[in-house]
């Protein structure tokens, strides 16, 4: 039996290390920044320009004639949703080939035909900026500034799950499991995580 | 080491099922309905007075200088007063005692200092309708009535939480795990739920 795990969550809440925590102990593939790397091998887009579009919602909404009615399409907007076909594509071609963890991108929604395991990571606001802080090298990086870059990612991530979902990013109805990691250590709950996840009966 | 369940749960989620059963798989002590007997035999309310109070927020707001300036106190809502300070102190009893699992009565709220472990238990509205269709005795009863009595019971629940605790009930931030039984067996959750508390060190 085969295992999708679909991951969603609040930049810095430790999403990402409990996917990568919960792949390697269940033995599993896990897909994050290695999704980008595939489009990368089969496009023409520079990786920088992955890394800006393969989680925000396009820059800009123009009218649906705008194209048409001069004669020409909008690029940016053609090419983030060429990329996000792309991405659809190569995540049902990952999710098809083995059991896997698969970190943001709306994995849920686009993989739901595989019947993921849909979990959303949260924590408050404090226990985000810690978490970011342990990781960021500049040292001298104020809390504010901290917290001003998490609610822009969390902006963006928000914008791009609602633009191709149409339904609300961190809606616990969107998710079988939603967690709250404040204050708790990722590497204790992967393993009660993966504890659960063993004890099912579908996965043995 | 004592172990301390809160469950919040959307009327017909299995909330109530899931900690009965979790309760009994970990061999704690189980409260619901028991935390009505206990104020029974403290109080000289009647049992059908506390059913309606028990959860519900008090039947009205008045100013607080309403009783001060009439010279009286308004009975209704200094009796619902009454029973939610019975409830808070019970609460707090039951949790001294031993390892338990205690349904709603913002029971994560009100125990708070003892760090209990928050989960909340939600579905989709035509689960609930599944899960109440099939604990009803009257078999003629439409979907649509079951609807309106789920609604009814969660705005009663809802106001109860958010007048006594001043956070939103359902809102992810006050819980540890939120959990999502549509079209999920509860005996199998409450299996991997157990497998996972027994995982955690701090409960061996």
């Amino acid at each position: 039996m085969s295992v999708l795990i679909t991951i969603g969550r609040e930049f810095g809440s430790g999403g990402r290390e409990l996917g990568r925590r919960i792949a390697d102990e269940l033995g599993i593939a896990y897909y994050d920044n290695e999704i980008l790397e595939e489009i990368l091998k089969e496009t023409d887009y520079s990786k920088a320009y992955l890394q800006e579009v393969s989680e925000s919602r396009p820059a800009a909404l123009f009218p649906i004639h705008f194209g048409v009615s001069w004669g020409h399409t909008y690029a940016p907007l053609n090419q983030s949703m060429d990329v996000y076909a792309k991405q659809n594509e190569i995540l049902h071609k990952l999710a098809d080939k083995s059991s896997c963890v698969i970190i943001g991108r709306a994995g849920d929604y686009i993989l739901k035909d595989h019947n993921p395991f849909k979990i959303f990571v949260y924590a408050d606001m404090s226990s985000k900026v810690n978490r970011c802080r342990e990781r960021n090298e500049d040292k001298n990086i104020t809390d504010q500034e901290i917290i001003k870059h998490i609610k822009k990612i969390e902006r963006e991530r928000k914008s791009f799950y609602e633009f191709y979902t149409n339904t609300k990013w961190g809606d616990k109805n969107n998710y079988d499991m939603m967690i709250n990691t404040s204050n708790q250590n990722i590497k204790e709950i992967a393993h009660l995580l993966c504890a659960m996840i063993k004890s099912n009966k579908n996965f043995q």
